[in-house]
């Protein structure tokens, strides 16, 4: 290199270091040059979008200077939506804080997304002392507790940060533990139509003294695309579709004879159950008319995917091993992650997906820029 | 001592040790005897109860060959109940693991309750991935989660628990936070009545596709008691009796301007919010009318006692410093200490509570014994 220098003969120390200062700030400036270009070529040419895809929201979000989403223990005043949350396309969502975070490592592992090896996953909800929340790539997994007020405030919180993230036509996905009616520990049950205690197709709130119902719709062409990705040759499970009973309560609700009260019969509570049967129902949940009407509200497509630990019809207490259990809920969760991958896949098949971060460039944690 | 020893000039070395061998053994038999005698002393004349206190409880419970207590990850069949939660008088219970996990180091600094140190305190319910659950001398400390449906599944545990343990005469507090409605953050509200959104003073389930309603009636007098022991010249804080109204959701449900929806306007939230004070309502909370009605249901006196964390007459979002809500937190806690150690100290002023241990010989850890 240095044979073909052309400097001047006559140039003299300082002139020397002058030039090698200006060649360095030329080079940093280059450096980052080449990195918005390749950041852009990723990309493509799109603008960054000025609003998210949701419907419907709350007028008065606008208004708000700071948005403070207290479950979640996050703050639009102290954290970037759109840098941090503004790539998230699924979200998903499961009971437990564990199973989601073993989720994460799952889909993270099914897109070929990897960690930096100084970092790991971290549950961004952690402040908020209520929910977990993981994000992997432009997955979110988050747990929601138990019954429809909890998953509720999730889903407030969670549609409020795909509104002020401006995220583009996110998909949501509730991936559950349920009691089947009529089919096998292990089998996964994809949900059709989600029904209240009475077998309406709605969510009913109290809003101002009074009784409000939302429609609690879920995706059809979802819900037939997730039926669609599963193996039935090649699977070590049953995927079945049917509609789905949302209970308040998991003992008197869901007329178990196991419960701290009781006063039904057994034929009374085999009569109930086999009436259910006859009306396409195929399992119990505690979630999924919340999670239907308030997702179906804001135009986001959504489905329920559940495992079930139970099959009603042959008892109320959930016996299985803790073994059956674990080796169980990765078979929905199996099933979601094809879906993703798929969607990924489809829209980008020439990705190098080896090469992509869990923290990709433009919507990151600083340790990775 | 060797020179008081009555031992036989002849004997040999072979006697000696016979003789060595039998005095350990009786003196290892009369340390047990010793040890029964002061248990026997510590626990009175009583003969163990037969039966818990509990009312009303599910008949088909007595069938039951073993209860697998699924969301407390706990079975009847694995683990002695009366020996490990037979002692219980108190059960507390609030939202967050962590918050419980808290009152329960401070309840146990209050009653002079020490670990052996070679343990730490455990969350028993830690299998069943669901809630915490801290056990304290004869106090449990569980977290509930949010809303009715998750307190319910919880309650139904536990007061099957206090049966099958045989527990006499517990006690059930919730020490909640709340949204106050004109108290100012920090005050200590104690529910005098829990009403839902409706107003109506009742839990209202669906049971085999009918609405049932249980009256959600809280102990007049434990309220009073919990009141008497405010200290409105020495405290730090104001505590207040009042109404509490239950919802099933945190945003549209307490008439919020901020959720991920809003289809009312805040002339008509303030008109709400009016109302609900001019009929004695001071608070709202999530899980109150469960907590009331399925308590009550059970014969068990109960009460609720909240910390407030806004007030809504001024705003919506939870704006207090994580530092002011570490504070205010300790508030209900410290009161319910107070009847605690008062309930405790009152029925056995003798008891030298400096000498007395978490896990009490009677109904603890092996490592204890």
């Amino acid at each position: 290199m240095a044979g073909n220098c052309n400097t001047s003969a006559s140039a003299g120390p300082c002139e020397l270091n002058r030039d090698v200062c200006q060649l360095k700030e030329l080079v940093r400036s280059q450096g980052k040059q080449l990195g918005r270009l390749v950041r852009h070529m990723k990309m493509g040419c799109k603008k960054p979008p000025r609003e998210s895809t949701l419907k419907g929201l709350n007028p008065c979000l606008r208004c708000l200077q700071h948005d403070v989403l207290y479950h979640l223990g996050m703050d639009t005043g102290t954290m970037n939506f759109p840098k941090i949350f503004g790539d998230v396309r699924f979200v998903c969502m499961g009971g437990t804080p564990e199973r989601m975070e073993r989720f994460a490592h799952m889909i993270m592992k099914e897109l070929g997304l990897k960690l930096h090896p100084a970092t790991k996953l971290r549950n961004m909800a952690e402040d908020g002392h209520r929910f977990a929340l993981y994000k992997v790539g432009p997955v979110l997994c988050a747990s929601h507790g138990m019954g429809c007020p909890s998953i509720s405030i999730l889903l407030h919180e969670l549609l409020k940060m795909m509104h002020h993230a401006k995220c583009q036509d996110p998909v949501f996905i509730r991936i559950g533990t349920c009691g089947g009616i009529g089919i096998e520990p292990g089998t996964v049950a994809i949900t059709s139509e989600a029904l209240d205690g009475m077998l309406h197709p709605y969510h009913e709130t109290i809003v101002q003294g009074k009784v409000v119902q939302h429609c609690s719709k879920l995706d059809q062409c979802l819900t037939q695309e997730l039926l669609s990705l599963a193996n039935p040759c090649e699977d070590e499970f049953d995927t079945v579709v049917g509609k789905t009973v949302c209970t308040n309560d998991f003992y008197e609700g869901q007329t178990r004879l196991d419960g701290a009260f009781c006063d039904y019969t057994n034929p009374s509570k085999n009569a109930y159950l086999q009436g259910l049967q006859g009306q396409g129902v195929i399992n119990f949940d505690m979630e999924s008319t919340a999670f239907a009407a308030l997702t179906s509200r804001a135009g986001v497509r959504s489905a329920v995917v559940s495992i079930t630990i139970i099959n009603r019809m042959e008892g109320d207490q959930i016996l299985a091993s803790p073994e059956s259990l674990s080796e169980w809920e990765k078979r929905p969760q199996e099933l979601v992650a094809r879906y993703i991958r798929k969607a990924m896949l489809g829209q980008d098949e020439d990705s190098d997906t080896d090469e992509q971060d869990v923290v990709p460039p433009c919507a990151g944690a600083d340790i990775e820029n």
